[in-house]
This record gives C-alpha cells, sequence and structure tokens, in this order.
C-alpha cells in the first residue's frame, strides 16, 4: 500500500444515543474517505456506548464507557486514533479536550470551546505547550458562499466595511422543552451543563464568530440585551447586542431561540462602501451581492467564477445542492490536511480553521455580553 | 346630481418639479375617484409652482408661490379646497400645517409631523384646540398584509407578543450625494431642513412607528447607537436602537442609509408565544407565518380568508400585485371617509389613522435616540 | 390655461358594478393626470350605469344605458370625449370598437381584441379606412421589466433566442365557479359571450402575446392540447402549446385555470446563447438573468443601469414597488401620448402599443389553437 | 462483534478520475455507516484505476481493470463485495450490470438502465430470473420532499390529480462543450455512449420517473419535439414533451440543457382538486403547497407534522440544510435495507426504490419520444 496515504483515525467523546451533533462529526469526517471513526467514549453508561458504537459500524471493542479509559487505552494500539473528536455536552469540553491535549491528541472539538473564558485560555496555554493541533467544529464557516463573502471583504472588492448585521433566528424553544425529557433542551438551558450562557452560548457564539470570520475584523465594544423569555428558564433564550468593530463601523447582532416556528435562520449582511453582502444558511448555495454602481448579483456555490476558496469548498456542480453536512466536512477535510503537514514537519496552520485562539475570543465574548447585561451596564469594551 | 357625493378638493403645499412625493401624494389621494387635487403651493418660486400645475393638470389660476397666499385665496371660493396636503422638507411640516388648521382646513401630511418635538406637541394642541382633521402619511400602514399582521397580533392569534425586529434598509446616501445637486438628499441630509435626525428621522420613524403599529404595543425604554457614516455628513446616516416593550418584550430597530445597492428594504419581523410573522417591503403582497405547531403559511393580499381590515385594503383580485401607490391610497381614502364623516357630524376618526398623537410619539423617539446616543448613555425611558 | 395641455376626455362602454376591468382601466387611465374619466354606458341597465358613474365620480348626466346612446350624444358635445375604452365581456368588444371607430372615436380595448378571427379582420379593415387609433390592453406589455427584457431580446445581449416558455397559472375556476352567479366566472365560461377559446382566450392570448412582445419573434407553428377540466364546463380551461419560431427555436405555452389555489402566476423565460431571462408577473419588480459566462443578475425596476423604455415605464424610485395599475397607467400613458401625437399631426405610433394587428395575430392563434386540439391534429401551421 | 451488523461490501464499476457521479455514489453508500466501498474497476486504464482507488481510500489490490475481472476475483474472497454499483457512462450500463447479475452480485446502476428498451427488457429478464436485486439511482426521489409530495398525491389531500409540469433546465450545454475535452460532454453527445437520448436521455427520464413517482400516475400517451440547438450536436438538447396521464389528465415535461447560465433547475408542479404543489430541486428542502379553500404553505424538511416517509429520510433538524448527496444516500441506505432483507430470507422491497421495471418504464419513454419527434408524429401511445 505504499505511497497511498492511508484515512486518519478518529476517536469520538460523546455522541452517544439520542445525540444530534455526534452523528455529523461522523458523517462530516468520513465524507472524504479521509478519515474513518475507529473508537469513542460516546456515553457515560457503557451499554449506551456499545449502542452507539453499533450505529456508528465500528467494532465494540472499542467503544468505552469513559474518555480517560479510552485515552489510556489508545495510546498504545499500534492503530492508535490520530486525534480525539469533543461532541459531549458544553461542560466537558475543557476536560476533555484538556485531558487529550495532554495525552498527545490532536483535538477537534464542537463550539463553544468551553464554559468560561477561564478554561478557554488555560486551554490555549496547553494547546501551546503541548504543539497539539486543536480546531473548533464553527460549522457556518465550513460552507462555501462564506468564504466567498470572506474573500470579497478582504480583497476589498466590497470597499471599506461600514456595517454588519448577523442574525440568528430558531424556535425550538419557544416552549419550556427541557421540562419534558428531551435531551438536547435539558443540557443547554443548565448552567451546570451549558454554561453562563444559553442562547448565546449556543448560538450567539455562532453569530459572533461568524461576525468576524467573514469580515476580518474585530468587535471592540458592544451593548447587550440578553432575556430569559419563557417562563422559568435559568438561561438566556434571546439575545441583542449592538457592537461596534475596530475600524467603527456600527453592527447588530441578534439571536434567539424563541421565535416561534422558525428553524435555523442564520443571516449575515455585510454592508461595504460598493456593495452589500447577504448569506442566509437555509439558502446557503447562494450569496446576495448588491453594488451601488451596478445590477445585484446572485452568486452560487460551485460556480467558476467564484474565488478559489469558495470554489475549492464545494463537491459537487453548481445547482446540485450541498448543506450542513458538506460544510462540516469542509472543516475535518482541512483539519486533516493540517494534521498530514504536521507529519510531515510542517507548522503552517490552516488560515480557515478555527482554532483556540477564535475559542477564548467566543467565551470573552460571552462573559462580556452576560455580565454587561445582567449589570444593566450600557456599553462595555471587549479586550 | 343629487345624491351623488362630490369628490373632495385637496390642496398641495409642496411637491414641485423634482420632489419625489409630492406626485405620490397626487396619484395616491385620486385612485379612488374621491378626491381630486384642485390647487397648490407647490413651489415658492412662482414659475416653478405653474410648471407643477401643468404637471398635475389643475387650474394655473390655482397654484400659488406660497402657502399663505393659497390658504388665503382658496378660503374664499365657493369651490374652495376641502384640506390641505403638506409634502414639503420637514421643516416647513409644522408652519404649513399649523397655517392650514388655523385657517380652518382639515390636514394630511407627510412624515415626520414636525422637525422638533416641541413643535408637535404645538401641533397636537392647535389640532385639539381646532377640531381639524389631521393625519400623517405613515405609507407602510397602508398595505393590506401590515394590517393583516396588526390584525393577527391583536386578535392574539400569535399569542403574547415575545420580541419584534423592524429594519429598514436603504443604499441611496451611501455616497455624499448632498455634495451633487441631487434635491431629495440636500434637504434631507441639512439639519435645518431635516431636523435633529437625518436617517432616524427620515427613514428610523418609518420603522418605530410600524413596530408600534402592528404590535399594538409601546416602546418603553431604548438604547440607540447613531452615526455618520458618510465622511462630512452632518446627519445620522445609520441607526440601531435596542428597545423594550412595555409588556417587557425586547426589540430590535434597526435602519440605514449607506447599505451600498439596497434600495427600500423595510421588514418587520413579530415574534409571538405561537407563531411568527415577517414581512418585507419589497415583496408587500406576501406575509409569511410560521408557527409553533404546524406548517408555515404564506398569506397573500386580496384572498378571502384574510381579516376583514386587509381584504378591505385591496382593490385588486390576489395575484395582481398592488404596491406603494395603492398602500398610500388607502390612506387617503381613510382620511376622506373621516371628512365626509365629520360633515356628517359624526365624530369617529378611523383607527387605523395616524394622527397627531403618532407624530409626537415618533418625534419623542428621535429626539430620545438622537440624545442618548450623543451622549453614550446606555438605556433611557421614552416617556 | 393657454399652453396647457387639457386631460384626454375618456367614455367608457362596460365596466358596470362588479366588473374587475373596468375600474382598472380608470384607475390607469387617470394616474398620469392625463386623462379623464367623462362618460360611460357602463350597463345596459340605466340604473346600474347611474350607479357606477357615482362611484367613478363623474356627472349622472353622462351616464348612458347603451353605447350607442353614449356614441351619439358625446359627439355633439363641446367638451366631448376624445376616445372610448372598451371593458365589456369579449362579445361585445368587435361591436362596440367597431361602432365607436365608426363614429370617429379612438379606441382602447380590452383583450381579446374580438371573438373571432374574422371579427378582428373586420375591425383591422375598419381602423385601417377611418384612420383612427386603436390599441389593446395587454397589461403585462405594461411591465417595466418587461421592457427591459424586450430590450435585452432586441438589442442582442442575449444573443440568439433559443427557446422561450411562456406559463400562465390561475386556479380561480378549479371549481364550477360559473353555476354559482359570480359574473366573471359566468360570461368567461360561456361561448356565446367568451367565443370559442376559455383559458386560452382569456389568458393564453396573454402569454401568446407576450411571447412576441419580449422576443420580437414570431409564432409559426404549434401543437395544441387543450382540455375542460372541471366537469360540465363548455369551453377549456386548461391549455398546453407546443410552438416554434420563426428562427426555429422551440418554445412551450401553459396556461390554466384550475390550477387549484394559485393566483396570477404569469411567467416567461428566454433562453439565449448568452444568457437566459425570468420574469414571474407576481414579483414584477425583479427581472432575473442567469448568464453563461458570468454571475447571475436581478435587475430592479427603478434602477438607473436599465434601458430607456425600462426607466421610462417606473414612476417611483427603485424598492417602492409598482404593480398592476401602474403597468396598466403605462399603456394608457402611451395611448394619450399617440392621441396627442395625431393631434398635432404627427402619424407615428408608439412601438410598444398592442395595435389591431397583434388583435387579429392573437385570435390566429385561439383558432388554429382551439381546431387543432379538438381535431386531434398535431404540428398546424399559425400564418 | 457478535450482534452487530457489519457494514455491506460494495464494488464500484466506473467512477474513475474526472468522474462526476463516481464521487457521489462512495459518499452517498458510506454517509449512514452502512456500507463500505472496498473494490472498483474504476477506470479500463489500470493506473487510472489505482489512482482513483487511493482517491477513495480503499485497498489497491482490489483496484481492479476491468469489470469482468472485479466480477471473477471478488467472487473469490472471503470478504467478497456484496453488491456492484454500475456509474459508467450509459453504454456500459448493460453489459456490466448484465454480467454482474449473471455473476450473482446485487446491482444497483446508476440511470437510465441501459440505452436501448431492447436491453432494458433483458435486463428485466435477467434480474428476475437471478432473484438478484436491482436498483436505479434516480436521485430526486430520495429527497424528503419528493416524498413527502408523493404521499400527499397518494393519500387524496389534494383531490384528484388534474396536471402535472415537470421542468428540467440545464445550461451546461449551452456551448459545444463536447469539442473541448469535457469527459462528461463528450459521452452525453455521442450516441455510441449515450444512446438515442441526448437531453433526454439525460435528464428528461429524471423529469418522467419524477412525474410517474410523484403521482403515481401512468403516462399514456405524449406528443414530443426534440432538437438539437447547438450547431453540430447529434444529439438532442433540447426536449419538450405534451402528456396525457392515465386519468386523462393533461401534463408538460419540458426539459433543456442549453439554457445558458442555468444550473439544474429541476422543478415539478401537480396540480390536484383540493390544492396544487411544487418543488424545486435548488430549494430542496421546501415543499410549496397552494389550496383551494385556504392559505399557502412552506412544509419544510424535517419538520415532525410530515408524512412519516417524508421524516424517515432526513437526518437532520429542519433548518439544517440537507441536499444532493443526502437524497442519494437515502437510496443507497433503502438499498442496504433490502439486500438485508434477503439475508435474513425475507422477499418483500421496499416502494420507493426504483428496480428495473422503472428502468424499463423510462427507456420505453425514450425511445417512443425520439422516434414520435424524429418522424414528426404527433400524439403517440406509451404502452
Amino acid at each position: 500500500m505504499q505511497g497511498i496515504p492511508r484515512k486518519l483515525r478518529m476517536a469520538m467523546v460523546g455522541g452517544g444515543p439520542g445525540s444530534f451533533i455526534g452523528p455529523v462529526h461522523r458523517m462530516a469526517a468520513e465524507l472524504d474517505a479521509q478519515i474513518e471513526l475507529v473508537a469513542g467514549a460516546f456515553s457515560s453508561d457503557a451499554r449506551r456506548s456499545l449502542e452507539a458504537a453499533a450505529g456508528y459500524g465500528i467494532d465494540p471493542s472499542r467503544a468505552y464507557p469513559h474518555y480517560e479509559a479510552l485515552l489510556a487505552a489508545e495510546r498504545d494500539r499500534e492503530d492508535a486514533a490520530d486525534f480525539v473528536a469533543v461532541v459531549t455536552p458544553n461542560h466537558l469540553h475543557f476536560p476533555v479536550a484538556a485531558a487529550a491535549i495532554q495525552s498527545g491528541y490532536h483535538v477537534i472539538s464542537d463550539k463553544p470551546a468551553t464554559t468560561t473564558l477561564q478554561e478557554a485560555q488555560a486551554l490555549a496555554e496547553l494547546v501551546a505547550r503541548h504543539q497539539q493541533l486543536y480546531a473548533l467544529t464553527y460549522t457556518y464557516t465550513g460552507y462555501p458562499m462564506i468564504r466567498q463573502a470572506r474573500a470579497m471583504c478582504m480583497n476589498g472588492e466590497l470597499g471599506q466595511i461600514r456595517k454588519v448585521v448577523v442574525e440568528y433566528v430558531q424556535g425550538w424553544l419557544s416552549k419550556p422543552l427541557e421540562t419534558s425529557d428531551q435531551k438536547q433542551a435539558k443540557w443547554r438551558t443548565d448552567p451546570a451543563q451549558a454554561g453562563a450562557g444559553g442562547c448565546i452560548g449556543d448560538i450567539g457564539v455562532h453569530a459572533f464568530n461568524l461576525l468576524e470570520f467573514v469580515t476580518g475584523e474585530r468587535v471592540v465594544k458592544l451593548c447587550a440585551d440578553l432575556s430569559s423569555i419563557v417562563s422559568g428558564r435559568q438561561l438566556d433564550d434571546d439575545c441583542n447586542v449592538l457592537v461596534r468593530l475596530r475600524n467603527g463601523a456600527p453592527g447588530v447582532i441578534q439571536t434567539t431561540q424563541i421565535a416561534a416556528g422558525e428553524r435555523n435562520g442564520l443571516t449575515i449582511r455585510v454592508f461595504g462602501e460598493r456593495g452589500s453582502l447577504r448569506w442566509e444558511q437555509e439558502r446557503p448555495n447562494v450569496l446576495n451581492v448588491s453594488w451601488a454602481d451596478h445590477a445585484a448579483q446572485m452568486l452560487h456555490a460551485g460556480s467558476s467564477y467564484l474565488e478559489p476558496t469558495a470554489c475549492g469548498s464545494s463537491r459537487l456542480p453548481s445547482g446540485h445542492p450541498e448543506g450542513y453536512i458538506e460544510a462540516f466536512a469542509n472543516l475535518y477535510r482541512e483539519f486533516a490536511a493540517c494534521v498530514r503537514a504536521k507529519w510531515s514537519g510542517e507548522t503552517r496552520t490552516h488560515d480557515l480553521i478555527n482554532g483556540i485562539d477564535k475559542g477564548v475570543r467566543s467565551m470573552r465574548f460571552v462573559e462580556t455580553a452576560v455580565t454587561a447585561s445582567r449589570e444593566g451596564r450600557g456599553w462595555v469594551h471587549i479586550a
């Protein structure tokens, strides 16, 4: 098999029966035939961990009941996992990632990086010290047309960025779903598992990350208004934030999980000196562009006229819809390339990858906004 | 001609050559064959006032060079104008309306009512004292599907209102158009003619008015961030405001005039306990409704299943697009009905009409937001 | 009043109480302050004719019970009507237009021109002999973006036209509405009033006319499949036609009135060598353009980059929706310009106007398709 | 590993470097962790077959230069492939499928089944005689909202089906791409490789199959107009067909590959007595439904209110877009379930699977339409 690179081996922590994001990570990781899931600590309940292994089609002897067992056992195998994917509820992101890095694994983690800024900073130190790769799966940064948008902001096509509006409108928590036994709702509304941010920690971080990813700008101050709209809910489920960017431009981040009947309405609009962009996650293969001086355009994923970074993020010809899994798979593909590069002694990392610096930044956003809103402050700086 | 009601006679102040809104008022007023334009002080330049009269198809002897001349001369005619339409730049709204009311005319005025809160309050007193009719043409309240939205908020179909987002995105001032001789841009960016608010006074008031019109709620506090983005501009051209409603619900008003390439993107979304509404001005004949418990709907103007207030606001069968002029015409039709009712001795006013109370309220919004933003305050109350 | 052109005076035949299209003609005619409705034979029932006059705001003494009375009486007035608008059910189009022309009036008529090809040819001879103006209100040719589409076909931007698809999908006759007392349904499904074509005569002619108007091409042969889908209906209510253009390009015309729940879904798509157009009547202010070699565009009505013929057909800035009435009004505006030109001794007619030649052509389309479908022939030539 | 079902093993014929559909089959097959690609005759060029194997991540010793070698060699392995996926150009579909079935493999094949009706019938006999499973990957039947549409047609929700319109509009062959070295264009426009149908054989069969799949109806006669629009092209690149269904309803199938700038515009509309459906492949997660008696609906994939067959075809919550690969994967999932059922001795086949009967039917459609169009016949019956 000389000359043919083997698939990377992935171990997953979390993703047991009932998980939404675990199967997504598995499908995304394996989509390009570059990675195979080989092991997992899918659930702390051994029987459920085995059940998950069966669903994922992996060897039951590599289904562990605890991530520490996994990290220890896999290390000694000849066909050991090359990296660990962290797909647990938020409160385990830090301990699992920290342990994996200290055990010598590269780590790819679901967002947010941790539940507190302090943890995120500690993790950043670990990553730096151990020189392991660490990536966050900010899914939406994987979409081809988001990369097109980023390229158009970066290369000056739009002129100076003058305003940004990011919205993320969901409705699945418009009722007190956490009082039923819906697993997703339970942990996401529980401060002990989700952290200090509810809506802001779950989807606000996506909006914030996307704003900075697409524009290449940084938020320097904000004014936040968070609410717990559904009666009895402990964490925020609605979050409205005015921001200002480093270049002085104003912006708005508006996210909610109580918009009855809405699905996964993430939208970003960037207004530049020469033109304006609009991208909607539920119609991801189109990027709408308005121009000050000529007719509006609709750019379509898979088209030859797109920027290389966008072209290279599609697998199919234009008009053959790709979606959430494919966007996610782009993140895994780039992570895999970084692992292989590291094996070859290269130190470069992929500029589209969201590393632990982005994790720290998102947690700073959450903590700043949560505190400022609770204490009724107006504008506050975000370092 | 007994038994057949004559058309109401309208005199217009403003609307000379180059005016955008003057011709709109004329078309809207006459659309339903209930009103005819008979006189005007279209421009302070007598020659231009005559030129306008020709375009409007009216008798040149009734084209006056000044509104005071008009008010005086028309009063003495047997076929005198029944009401005055004020379509000048903002700074003349107050003096013209005040003079007309004091001269015994009913008044219909373009928005905003005045350039300051103080003027608006003074006008409210005049209206009350003289018992003349006064209406503001908040155009967007005339659209059938906005009335449908309002009915659905009012009748409880959506359950409790939990959040409102209103956006108004224009791009026509993305360049310093006021340095050319574009008449619209010149006065709208000049504090002496426009008042203290630029974008907020021109389109922010539409957004604010629409929020309260549709939801039936009131904004009780706000946190505003206004900017002058185009270099050298004296007034704000971008305006982002967090609000809270009387019932505690959060909201966002986001308006801009520097969104390069955008047209007239007014959008309102209302999120209720049971469902959510979305209406977009550039596609005005559809109201999108998402429901927590069943499939999303698209309601179409002219459909028999709509609320009476929406049905009655369409002139054509479903699928035959009506637009801005028709919405505007609805306001004139209701104003005409009020005038006729007053002639019959009735005192009822039309509940869809925006009276001087709405004018006062909008000016309070502008002044509160402009001051709070300039002074860097966070949240402030709006009486 | 020297130097100021007076409004043209219009007399209407048809358009009595319950009419859909009568009020549209009135609103459209008067929208630009160039025309005023002054007289009418609105209904053969004198009381109803008077009732209509009141609604239209005209002098009851000019409400006639019969068009012959109108033609005779108006002729003798100093302020006689300048032209007659024919808005009756189809079977009266010919006799009224013929009488009006013979009485020396110009005529503007709702489509189709007549109920038979023979009548249309007879009318064409009358028009030619009497040198009166005659125009058909093919509404959809009045939309700005249809004119933009036509200009782009004509000026070669799209390259050679390779295929055309026109659809017109309505649902209002999906039930046997004619068995109720719905006036519109009654006459449109009655061969004695509608002519030999049901759906094809009512909306198929719009589709056919639009195809030729936009492309500048001519249909030379067709293969038609007409059905009466609703049980008991005498005329076709569904109509599918393959066509070939003079340049050899294939096309499809597909129209129906039994598409339950659909409104007024007229769509035209033109596929050229270099690019493709799509226009949808229910979203009339946008023209979608796909290009072989670069990104797709959305052209918006009212934009400065449009062709002059499109720019000149909008009354409002981009983003302020115009619709059916405004498109209709463009036809009246151009008709009025022709009348005034004729008064000045000019003979030019407006190239956007659908004259009696287009009426003949549409009737030929209807008769050819109805006959070919009934007799089960395949392809047949259309002269 | 007792009790845990192993993955099915797939061998692929075709799908070498430059193939579009080969990688799609691989991704789709493996998406649900139920199937793994283990072997392939990817190209008749041994070096290219190896190259493909590397890209797919499979053992190079199982990359064969010819399908006969593959069929022979794999049969003898303990870990032999369980089925063969045929992803070659059309002319090899029949010989490969026939050989595989005769060698005892189940077969899943890209469409069309064969290049002639005669071959399709021969294949049907082989499938029946050998009792192997055979499925065609009519991709679009795998979309959740297509299954929703089918369920709504079948369960009577729409009432009687009255009309169907299917369109498939592509632009990638609007230039003579086959004269370059574009592999896809070369074989698809070459009668020796594609068969007698160009556009009709490539995408017309999708449209035809989808029409019958969604409505549950059968086309009984047709009138076809095929053209070769691009100069020098041997096969049709545009295809317009009037049809009649068994229940008498009319229909239109309109497909093209020369619509400059268009992508993959497959659309189906079904008009029933009570309501109408519209689905667009480029926006696959929405099904638009218009109702005669109430407001239009937008049904969204992943929603709990959908029919079980639609719900079960989504992997993600509503609002997380799935696309072409996921639809394709549904076909593989169902095929895998049939294989496992067969292993268990069950004979049931999945009612959503397109078997060889559908392959025969599509070839009959192609041959009937091609012949009828060439010979200029009008309406012809299709058995």
